[in-house]
């Protein structure tokens, strides 16, 4: 008997739905009380109250909604050794693309600049660049990076793309970790989409930052923390970037007294990049479940050394 | 002896220089004085002056700096026979492929909604779609539309492409002349890519904008005289639109007492959607004036009767 406990916050009748649908065979538990002491080797998640996991009996793998786990990491709740596996769908990837070619478009192509001067009614056509004349940057080369960076470079944009392991994205050029600054020097453009370890924390400062083309554009589509808030700010009160999109910060729900959000050139968005979609989240989880069961190694397991 | 007259506005002695580099045989006139009385077959036109083009002896091919012709072929000053070029050029396409993604996408995630509400300082994410779930249509399957659109579908877009002929587009779903209703019914965002005749002015009323689903974004990158711009204005005024991107009107520049720069649903960009790029450009007008002197078939001549 297949038992799976849905612990995550939002509509846990909607995810049992459609894990019953896959996974006709399961028992799909969403209420801790019917639990029971019968053994539960699968839970769900998204970010699990303290002692959550602890309180299932026989669990044997961490399945989360989330592509980012970070936080499963750092609560210290997932005994060593229990598998974790991490959120990777075709519509998580497409989102965040889709997301990721908005900002960089509507900056590549005025849309912001036109924008504020409209009320002027004043017609003064900027110069305007193709995107092959643009140097993008992508940190991170994962389900996500590696998407958006090659969807970049398909579209036109003379694309990098920096890895730990210096992966190849097709159309871009690829770097590893000892060439950071090489990845990032004279780029127009930054977009970050990283995961949040212990080596990305605060990767994103003024040095890095001081190494694009004036007037660059940075995205962060990853996490608050990769970034030195007071030296982002700084670099656009100099000018030195032009435009900071960001969807992800330090604390969630971005407080209301954050001078981000009065900033006349941070276009802030409340994370919503890349949604979890709950049909594909539902049907990778399900694949999951049925390799695991089979004796078969999962996908997108999280390699706890790296921490990501 | 090749003569070729450049009787644009703008940096004539510029282009001369890119026609010297291209065709060394050439005799580059860029002052009417000069022209003298020895035949020069090729006359480079942006908007000419009245009386231009019968003011060059022995001109018998005109070369247009714009892809849309529409204002040659109405001025009557072009002889019956006397074949006309106008601009395809790789720099075009992608410039406007460019331009509609970035109107297309800025709409599609919320960009312009979150600038509006961010002085509120509050943290409402919106429900946010995939690209995979909206209709978009493309009227026109030119050198432009046929680009934009075959992009788009690439992207995910569930894309739609309407042309007189039906014209095939990789991964669109193709609409003939007769189809216009079927095209555009229950579409998300409409995009016009079309020449401006006389079968296409006009062509965007109230009708056809009632067609689409409700709270659609249209996309105007072709010409002003497409748009009946009272129901435009009404669709947007209702809610039927929920925005409209234009960067072409019925008068250029926009007068400053138009309506549509004070507009809260409207963004207005001053033509800068597909600017034509000197040197491409002129690398296109040499190859064709070569195959005139081989006594080949130029590219990319209008048909007079069609009106593109
Ligand atoms: N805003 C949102 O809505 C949203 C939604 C989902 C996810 N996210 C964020 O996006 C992040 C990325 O997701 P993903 O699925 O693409 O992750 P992933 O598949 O694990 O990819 C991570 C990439 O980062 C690289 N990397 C890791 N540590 C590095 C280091 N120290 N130096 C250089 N490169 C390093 C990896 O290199 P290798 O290729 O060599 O391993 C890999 O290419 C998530 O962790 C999450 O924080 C945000
Ligand atoms: N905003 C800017 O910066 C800018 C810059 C350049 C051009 N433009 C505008 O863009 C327009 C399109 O340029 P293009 O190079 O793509 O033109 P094109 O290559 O001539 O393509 C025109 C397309 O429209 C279709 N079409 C023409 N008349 C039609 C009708 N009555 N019903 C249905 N479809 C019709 C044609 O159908 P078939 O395929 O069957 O022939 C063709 O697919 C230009 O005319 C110009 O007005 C704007």
């Amino acid at each position: 008997m297949i038992r799976i406990f849905i612990a995550s916050k939002g509509d846990r009748a909607g995810l049992a739905r459609l894990f019953e649908a896959e996974l006709p065979e399961a028992e799909v538990i969403t209420d801790q009380a019917a639990l029971g002491a019968a053994p539960c080797p699968y839970i769900v998640v998204g970010r699990p109250d303290p002692g959550t996991i602890a309180s299932v009996p026989g669990v044997e793998v961490v399945l989360s909604l989330n592509a980012g786990v970070e936080h499963l990491l750092a609560s210290g709740e997932v005994p060593e050794g229990m598998p974790i596996v991490r959120m990777v769908d075709d519509g998580l990837a497409e989102g965040m693309t889709e997301w990721v070619l908005a900002q960089v478009f509507a900056w590549h192509r005025n849309i912001l600049h036109y924008l504020r001067v409209q009320p002027r009614a004043e017609w003064v056509p900027e110069k305007e660049k193709l995107a092959r004349d643009r140097v993008v940057t992508v940190l991170g080369a994962g389900a996500l990076g590696g998407r958006a960076a090659e969807t970049l470079a398909a579209l036109g944009f003379e694309t990098r793309v920096w890895s730990r392991s210096g992966r190849d994205i097709k159309g871009c050029r690829a770097f590893g970790a000892e060439d950071l600054g090489a990845a990032v020097t004279g780029a127009e453009v930054l977009v970050n989409l990283l995961p949040l370890t212990a080596e990305t924390r605060d990767l994103i400062d003024a040095a890095l930052l001081t190494r694009l083309a004036k007037g660059a554009l940075f995205v962060n589509g990853a996490r608050g923390a990769h970034v030195v808030e007071a030296d982002l700010i700084a670099a656009l009160d100099e000018g030195r970037l032009s435009c900071a999109a960001l969807d992800v910060f330090r604390t969630e729900p971005l407080p209301g007294e954050s001078p981000l959000w009065h900033h006349p050139r941070i276009l802030v968005s409340p994370h919503v990049a890349a949604p979890t979609h709950p049909g594909p989240a539902v049907a990778e989880m399900a694949a999951n479940i049925r390799l695991h069961q089979a004796g078969e190694p999962m996908r997108n397991t999280v390699d706890r050394a790296a921490g990501y």
